[in-house]
């Protein structure tokens, strides 16, 4: 019964993800659905994405957390099309809560949307919201043991950001260890490894975004014509 | 529908949860559910926790993970009971789990059993467990926001560890804002700072170990006579 239940909430979610899938492409939006534990570093990666490619690329965020409307603030200052989703007792995101918020940005104006879901390194994994692409943030202090141990996110995402390395130097964290445990759960995966509050390795990030972004509108365009 | 059926299955876990509780009571154990975000150091804890009271309380150990018998190789080393269960994609431990892990123990011989739940800052709230108490750990490098963001888990916790203490002057960490945040969300709740990396702070979490058992005890004989 309960199976069963789950089973059609993920059917009904991923009806809603195609159909926001679709939009964003109607729309030539970029989406990124970004990832983590909580307190892995996504709001300050978006704040730093910020001051480095508004102005070249015009992208938007939505925000999920339980409660508060801090991040959307944050990313706001940065006069960031933003909207703060609340979800309550909610773990994830869901397609549904995306396709509302839609209706507050102007799609057309966008190149690139940016989804932070809440931070949780389980339940988000399973949620389709019609992105185009899924970005996992691991940071040094959470130790070097969970993509073992959290195979079913890591499996999900193609890149992985290792955030906060200037911390090795005060936390248990072999980078080693952590390469090969997503490289044996994603072997074509990629990995980067930064830090948001020194700068260290933001340029090959701020790189893929632009990259990434650049090969979708191409993409569109061959398909078009 | 969907939320009915989340109903049926929180009121059935209410009820093997009280079957569970009523275990605990008959075998004079004291159950503690430990919780956090993936990598906040639960299982150091329950390492250091060990190391201090092994030999003067008999403990128990049940992990929670979705992937890996890692912890419980860890807790396993210092030759205290333990039991792994594997969730696969759960994000959560529930009474039933639970229930059948005991069967593992000789509950006969403990004092206290600790359960680590799930790695996830939300799901783990909603369930009960059978547990006496609840206790969060939250690690300074996660932020110091996460009180206001997480408030449903911060509710349920009478107990809160701030971790990784010896992190503060390398990550943007207020303790006054996070002690205030607590304080509103939970009043009467009990705040404990330490480090599990230096020992910073680790006294005060075994003496109250110590004597929340010893009060448990205390309680279950004077309920008896």
């Amino acid at each position: 019964m309960e199976i069963k239940v789950v089973q059609n909430i993920l059917k009904a979610n991923d009806a809603l993800a195609a159909a926001n899938r679709k939009q964003f492409r109607d729309k030539g939006v970029f989406v990124i659905d970004l990832m983590s534990s909580p307190g892995a570093g996504k709001t300050t990666l978006l704040e730093k994405t910020a001051e480095r490619l508004a102005g070249e690329i015009a992208f938007g965020v939505i925000e999920g957390d339980l409660a508060t409307a801090a991040d959307a603030e944050r990313i706001g200052a940065y006069q960031i099309p933003v909207l703060q989703i609340n979800t309550g007792k909610g773990c994830h995101l869901d397609a549904n809560q995306v396709q509302n918020a839609l209706q507050y940005f102007d799609l057309d104006s966008l190149d690139l949307l940016f989804i932070e879901n809440v931070g949780n390194l389980v339940c988000p994994a399973e949620f389709d919201l019609g992105q185009h692409t899924k970005v996992l943030l691991l940071s040094t202090p959470e130790g070097d043991d969970k993509p073992d141990k959290y195979p079913v996110m890591f499996r999900q995402c193609p890149t992985v950001i290792i955030n906060k390395v200037d911390l090795t130097p005060y936390v248990p964290f072999n980078l080693d260890k952590v390469r090969a445990s997503i490289r044996r759960i994603q072997p074509e995966g990629r990995i980067l490894e930064l830090s948001c509050q020194t700068g260290q390795g933001l340029d090959a990030w701020i790189e893929l975004v632009r990259q990434e972004t650049k090969r979708f509108k191409a993409e569109l365009q061959a398909s078009a014509s």
